[in-house]
Order: C-alpha cells, then structure tokens, then sequence
C-alpha cells in the first residue's frame, strides 16, 4: 500500500467513526490490537469509541493533518462538541469543548494494529475551569 | 529537502536539545514561530526548553516514532526523568516519571516556524497521585 492509499484508508475509518457505522470497523482494524500499550480486542475497541459517541452525541473527528509514511498514520484531530455524559473522566457542564487529540497509529495489512493516543485533557480542564468562575 | 532529508534534520535538531546545545537553535529554528497557536520568537522558545532543562536536568528527549512528509515532522517521544523543580505546573515527589509527547511541526526553509504539541500531563498526575498513597 503506497503512503497515499494508506492516507486514504485511514480517511475511510474517520468516516465511519463520523457516520456512525461502527459495524465497519472491521474493514479497518485487525481483531486484536494495543490501545495505549494495552492489548483490546476489536470488540472491546468499538465499546470504547461507542462509549464516547455515547456521552458525546456530536462528536465528529475533524483531522486537521494527517501523515501517512509505510505502515503508520499520525493525525491531529480537533474536537468542538457539546458532552452530554461524563467524558475522558469529566464531568460536563452543559457548554461545549474545544480539544484535540494526537494520535498514531500502525497499521498491519491494512488494519489498525496499534493505537498510541494522547488527548488534551488539560484543555477540557482548563475550559471547565474557567466556566466555574 | 527530502522526507529523509528532514527526518534526518529533525533528529539533529533534537540532539541540540539533548547535548544542551541551546545556541544551535538558531540553525533549526525560525525567527519567529508558533507554539501551540501561540506567536513566540525562537528565544522565547529557547527560553521554553531552558526552563525546561533547568527544572529536569536529565531530561532526555528520546524519540520513538519520527514521520516525515514534505515540510512535516510527527514525533512521537518518550520522557524518563527526575524533574528536581515544578515542571508543567507541578509539584515534584523526588521521583521519575515516565510520559509521552506528540508533537507535530511544520518547516520553513528548513527551520521550525509551528509546533503543536500534547505532554501527557494525565500520566504525570497519576504517577503523583498513586506514589501520594
């Protein structure tokens, strides 16, 4: 697969993530792969991002860059949404957030195989904080 | 410059910063940049990372995954260290921390003009808070 159709690939997953057809993710991740160094099935994987989409009903993942090199994809996302239930440890306050997540990914015959994510909760913290004054 | 190219000038770059170099910055650091959305001139920037060294003076910026595509670096570092002062805003216990940091920049000419970055502040509260047990 050439750095462009893995680009491409990885557009495709966003889609589903954004289009809510998470029954395709099998398209798209392998059946067992590390989340953070922590090993989780596809299973376990879709209960998460289903968990999300859940406390976050407009949760859309907005890539700002992505990179495509070999068998990995880096990718910053932007979030701008309204958490409707706890979130990422948070409570909601009824407004919305602005954040963004850092993620790579490796890729093995075409399905994501390990996910190593960092998401700005500082900015979510700071954005509750200052609403609180 | 070629992907190689820069992923190779990318490395050197960190090098200045692990052999406390400061003074190279000049050779791959624009005049001015961005830092998280953030305008700063590179000696601001060289103030940054300074402050940063004179809180943790073993910190080693140990690269794990580097991409790069046209003017991008994504890189994905791990930090093992003992800051000695408050360091992202907290407190040391006089122990190591282990942490990541994914970073996206983008080049100029061959300079950093923007960096974005996420510091997995979340993993250094929670070694604090399990070792504050």
């Amino acid at each position: 697969m050439t750095d462009l159709d893995l680009a491409g690939r990885y557009r495709a997953y966003l889609a589903v993530l954004n289009e809510r057809r998470l029954d395709d993710l099998v398209e798209f991740v392998q059946d067992e792969l590390t989340y953070n160094g922590e090993p989780l099935t596809r299973e376990q994987y879709r209960d998460l991002i289903a968990g999300d989409i859940e406390a976050i009903p407009d949760l859309f993942y907005d890539a700002r860059i992505i990179m495509a090199t070999d068998d990995r994809i880096a990718c910053r996302i932007l979030f701008d949404c309204k958490p409707e239930k706890p979130f990422l440890g948070f409570t909601p306050d009824g407004g919305r957030f602005l954040f963004a997540e850092h993620v790579f990914y490796r890729f093995v015959a075409g399905r994501i195989a390990a996910v190593d994510s960092l998401i700005d909760r500082h900015a979510v913290a700071e954005q509750l904080r200052s609403r609180a004054r």
